[in-house]
């Protein structure tokens, strides 16, 4: 009934519409986004409407578009990206008290990490990640906690990809990521200098819910070299009175 | 060609459903969503598994569904909510570090505030808002913020409609409001004791972006009696950083 000729449904091509849309990228005209979405300028025109008088599109006065406050409302709302940064939160703001940069919370979605939460001071150090942004698995220390903690199936498949390097110390032989991973599952951690910047060592702990499953990775960016022993022991005190929190928090 | 034989579009459909998340229910089955987003069943069940096929709903073991973080992802990655709350941010942990109060922030959004972040210390006292959650613009003293500088036609709209009573000092009276509403104008703030709760005071501020124009209300919640000025002091210092920090992420 909504499908397209091409197939895709109505569905799909919203989600290609709101796909066009980046930290970089937050304000376009209904013919930009046709064309960066590759829909024909008459369906992306009738759709970007359909999305500005629902709310989860706004338009100014020049005729672009943004995204819509109401589409925020709705996501967010009754979620468990909200459900669990709230919990999260107070253990992650005495974390970045303590240690004075970057604090970040992520989870897995589609084979990455995504980052639902980061606290910076205005003196942290480089840090190349972004609330509602992704880094690869492989790549980054909290990426790393969730593929050790991941299923098998998951680390299966990211083994047979191929390893980008996005930094010099980036583990790009699927031997050395395996070993890395049955460390960081018997350590329960994972220290990862270099290994998406340069300039910065990812320090990480899994978050556990009431159930003992892993819900989140939780991380601080240390500029390298700096000691991670404090930030380690933070960061594991913090991610035990998450888990108390989710605990409370379960209905 | 995406009509239903009702004449809703499937857009204003896909709005309905997510509709029926909010934080008291975050979990349901699609017939639940069907039935309380007055859709068919048919029509539910459909709709519901090509929201879980475009991941902005996720589905779990028992076949209940849930928003999926590709939804949150998608909503916040682009978005102004994320550029304000992001350029706020800092501020609002010295207010909050300072006062040690809930702190938010607030933006007219559907005739309402809608509360784009709190921040809370365990200790914090009573507070009524959430997180992607709203409250009434004459009720609250973001609201009351919102309101004073929004635009007159908002206004008269409010003026005109019913002033619900949420609490014993809430105001409920055209004239009185109006009063109110010059006051806030004339003096860059609002301190509303009662109004949403009995037992708070809320002070807040109007957030400007570079160009002068209000984009937010900057509020604490106070349990009763607390003397406001130095609540008031803290958020005007962080209003005015606010406004720097959108100045400078202007593109």
């Amino acid at each position: 009934m909504a499908n397209s000729p091409s197939g895709d449904s109505l569905t799909e091509r919203i989600v290609r519409i709101l796909e066009t849309f980046s930290a970089e990228r937050t304000v376009q005209t209904a013919a930009e986004i046709g064309r960066r979405a590759a829909l024909p300028s008459s369906t992306a025109h009738r759709q970007v409407d359909a999305l500005v008088d629902a709310g989860l599109l706004e338009r100014d006065d020049d005729s672009r578009v943004r995204l819509g406050m109401r589409l925020w409302e709705l996501a967010l709302r009754g979620s468990d990206a909200l459900r669990l940064r709230q919990a999260a939160m107070p253990f992650m703001e005495r974390v970045q008290a303590a240690i004075r940069e970057h604090t970040q919370l992520a989870v897995l979605e589609q084979d990455e990490a995504l980052f639902l939460e980061r606290l910076s001071s205005p003196d942290s150090g480089a840090n190349i990640t972004r609330i509602a942004g992704r880094l690869p698995l492989h790549a980054s220390s909290s990426g790393l906690v969730l593929l050790a903690f991941g299923s098998r199936d998951l680390e299966e498949r990211v083994l047979a990809g191929t390893l980008t390097r996005r930094a010099p110390e980036t583990i790009t032989d699927a031997a050395a990521l395996r070993r890395t991973l049955a460390d960081v599952r018997r350590q329960g951690y994972v220290i990862a200098p270099g290994s998406i910047e340069a300039v910065s060592t990812g320090v990480a702990v899994p978050v556990r819910d009431a159930s003992g499953a892993v819900v989140a990775a939780l991380s601080v960016v240390l500029p390298r070299g700096t000691p991670t022993a404090a930030a380690l022991e933070e960061l594991r005190a913090a991610a035990a009175g998450i888990r108390r929190a989710l605990a409370a928090d379960r209905r």
